[in-house]
C-alpha cells in the first residue's frame, strides 16, 4: 500500500497512498490559490499595467512553488501536476496503482484552490473563463513549457532533493514570461483555471488544446526522462 | 532552563530561554522594520502605483525573512510569531515554560521595530492606523495565509534546517499577492502594524478579527503539524 | 570517449561526448527561448516602459538559468557558452577533443531557441536584428560582464556543485542592469540574438565586436581561473 | 603569512594575505559596478519612476552579492566592507595584521568599480556627487542597516558557508527598501559612492556622517557578534 516504488528512496516509499493524496490535494489547492489569487490582486492593483501584473503573478507563483515543493515534497513528491505523476509512474518513481488517487486529488485540490481564491477576494465562487487562449503558437508554447518542466524536474534527480524546489520555481517564474502561453504546463491547473473568469483564466473550450499539448510534451520527453541520471549515479 | 525540548536537536536545546528571547526580540524588531519601513519607502517612491508598492514591499519582506531566519534560526528558532511559538510547544519542539518569554519578546520587538521605522523615516513615533482591513473575505484570507505558513514550516522539518528560511520567505513574498489580506499571518505583527498609520497599517479595531482568524488556522493546522515527518524519519 | 578530464569528478566524466553535446544543445535552446521569448513578451506587455521590460527580461533569464544549470549541470556541465567551454578545456575541466562538439551544439541550440521563440510568438522565423549595440563603452561592458561571469563560475568550484547555478543566475540577473551592454557574455548567444529583430536582438554587424570583447575577457581571466581553489582544497 | 586565524577553517587560513587582498579588490570593484552601474541603467530606463529604479537597483545589487560572496568567499571571506573586516578581526576570524591590506584593497577596489561603471556608461570618470543624504533619520537608518548586516553575517556562522551569501544578498535587497538611507552599511562603498554624481551617489560632505553611523553600529554589534554560535557548536 505504498505510493512510491522502492528503488530510489526506500524510507519515503513506506507512506500510504491516502496520506500522499491528501498532501497532493492541499498542495495543489495552494498552488491554484497562488496562481489565481495573485492574478486577481495583480489585476486590481496594477490598474491596467499588464506587464506589472504578470511580473507580480510570476513572482507570487514562484514563491509559492518554492515553499510548496520544499514542504510537501518529502510527503508526496509534491507533483501537483498529472503530467508529472504520469511521468513518475512511467519512470518507476511512483507505483501505477497510486496514479488515479494522485490525479484525482490534484484536480479536486486545484478546483478547490480556485474557489477559495474567489471567496477570499469576494467574487462569485462559480465562474467560467472568457479568456481566449488558443491557436498553434499557444499550443507550441505549451509543448515547450511542459517539455522543459519535465526535463528540469528529472534533471534535478542527480542532486539531493531540495534542489528541485528551486529549479521548478525558477523555471516557472521565467516561463510565465518566456512562453507565449504564460506556461500552464499542467492539466489539473488548466482545468481549474477554466473555472475562473479572472487574470489567470482560460476559456473552457480552449482547455483541451492546452491539455493535448501538455501530453504531447510528455510523450516527447519520456525517452529523455528515462535517461536522466540519479544522484550518486553520474 | 532550556528553551527547546531535547528530542530533535539536542545541542541547540541547551541554550537558555533568556538568550533565545533576546534573539526573538531583535529578529522580530527587524521583521517589522522590514514590513513597515519598506511600506513607507514604497509608498513614497511609487507615487500612487500601488502594484509597484506592494511588489517592493513583498520583495523587501521576503529578503528580510531569508536573512533573519538563516541568522537567528540556530539561536532561537527565529519564530518571530506567537502562532509559530504555540505550535512549536504543542508539537514538542519548544518547552511550554519558554512560551511566555518568547511571545512577550515577539510583541515587544515588533512594536519596537515599528517605532524604529517611524524614526528612520522622520515620522511621529506614536501612530494608530486608519487602514480598514475587515470582513469575512479578509478573515478567510488570514485563515488560509496562517494555515499555509504553518504547513510550510512544519513540512520543512523533513529537510535539514536552512531550507525553512527560503520556504518561509518565498511563501510570504507570494502570499502578499495571493491572499486578499496581504498575509499578516502573525499576531505580534498584527498588533504592531496597528501602531503605524502607513502603507502596512491595520486599524486597531480590525486587529482582533485578524488575530482570531490566525488562531483558527492554528487550531485547524495542529492535527496535520503533528503528522509532519522529521528529517531522517521519512 | 569521455567529455571531461578525470581529475575532479571521475564518475561524471565517464559520459560520452555525444550525450553531453545533445544536453548542451537542449540547454542552450532553452536559454535563448528564455532570453528572446521573455524579451518579446516584455516588449508587448510593458507598453513602452523599457525599465519594466528589462526587469522582466532579467528575472526570466535568471529563473531559466537556475533551472537549466541545476538540471543539466550534472550531465554536461551546462556550459551553454563557448567561452565557458574553452575556459573549461584550458583549465583541465573538459577534454580538448570535446570542445568542437560542445561549441557546435551551443551555436545550433542557440539558433534553434531563437527560432522556437519566434514560432511561439507568431513572428517570422527568419529575422535579422536592427538593434545597434556598438562602441567602446559597450565593448568595455562585455569585457567586464564576461570576465565577471568566468570568475564567478570558477570561484564556485570551491563549493559543491549546485551553488554554481544560483551564483550564475544571480550574476546575470544583476548584470542585465549593471553592465551597459545588458551582459551578453556569450558568443553563441550573441550569434543567435543577431537573428532576432526583437527586444533582445543585436545587429549582425555589431556581433563581432561583442564576441571579440568576450574573448578578450577570456584571455584576461584565464590566469586567475587557473588559481581558483577546488572544493576540499582550500 | 596567512590572513585568517586558524580556529575555524584551518585549510582556508593558509592562503597568503596578498592573494586575499587581490580577491577583495576584485570583489569590491564588482560590487560597486553593480551598485552604481545598475543605478545609472535604472535611472535611464525608468524615466522618472524612482520606485521602479530602486527596485531594479536592489535586485541587481542582491544578484551581484549572491554571486560575489559564493565565488570569492572561499578565497578571502568576500568581506568587501571595512566594517566586516574589523568585526572579523575583533572576533578572531581574521588576523589583525591582515586588516590594513584588506581595507586598502576594499577602498581601492570600490573606487575602481565606480570608475569602470562610469566608463561603461560613457560618463566622465571623475565625478563628485551632489546627492544630499544627511540628518538624524538617515544616520539612524545607517546604524540599523549596518547593525543588522553584521548580525546576519555572524548569525550565519552557525551554518555551513554558502548560506551567508544568500542571507547577505537577501538582507541588502530588502534593506534598500526598508531603511531610509537605502542601506549603504559599508564605509568603502560610502567613500566610492561619493565619487559618482548618479542615482547611487552621496555628497562627499555627507559621507562622514554615514561612515560614523556605520562605526557606531559596529561598536553596538560587537558584544553580540562575540556570542554568535559556530557551526557544530549549537
Amino acid at each position: 500500500m505504498t505510493a512510491f516504488a522502492t528503488a530510489t528512496r526506500p524510507a519515503a516509499l513506506a507512506r500510504p497512498v491516502v496520506h500522499a493524496a491528501v498532501i497532493e490535494l492541499i498542495a495543489t489547492a495552494f498552488l491554484l490559490i497562488a496562481v489565481v489569487g495573485s492574478g486577481i490582486m495583480a489585476e486590481r492593483l496594477a490598474a491596467g499595467n499588464t506587464g506589472l501584473a504578470l511580473l507580480a503573478n510570476a513572482v507570487a507563483t514562484g514563491g509559492a512553488l518554492v515553499a510548496l515543493i520544499l514542504a510537501f515534497g518529502p510527503q508526496s513528491g509534491a507533483h501537483m501536476n498529472p503530467a508529472v505523476t504520469l511521468a513518475a509512474a512511467a519512470t518507476d518513481r511512483l507505483r501505477w496503482r497510486a496514479v488515479p488517487a494522485y490525479i484525482a486529488a490534484q484536480i479536486i485540490g486545484a478546483i478547490l484552490g480556485v474557489w477559495l481564491a474567489h471567496i477570499m477576494f469576494g467574487l462569485p465562487i462559480w465562474q467560467l473563463s472568457q479568456h481566449a487562449r488558443t491557436g498553434p503558437p499557444q499550443w507550441v508554447a505549451e509543448v515547450i513549457a511542459t517539455f522543459g518542466l519535465l526535463m528540469v524536474i528529472w534533471g534535478c534527480r542527480a542532486h539531493r532533493e531540495p534542489v528541485t524546489a528551486f529549479a521548478v520555481a525558477a523555471y516557472i517564474t521565467g516561463a510565465y514570461w518566456f512562453t507565449a502561453s504564460t506556461s500552464f504546463a499542467n492539466p489539473a491547473v488548466t482545468i481549474a483555471r477554466a473555472l475562473s473568469n479572472t487574470f489567470a483564466g482560460i476559456r473552457p473550450e480552449d482547455a483541451p488544446g492546452f491539455i493535448s499539448a501538455q501530453f504531447v510534451a510528455l510523450a516527447l520527453a519520456l525517452p529523455l526522462l528515462r535517461r536522466a541520471p540519479l544522484a550518486g549515479e553520474r
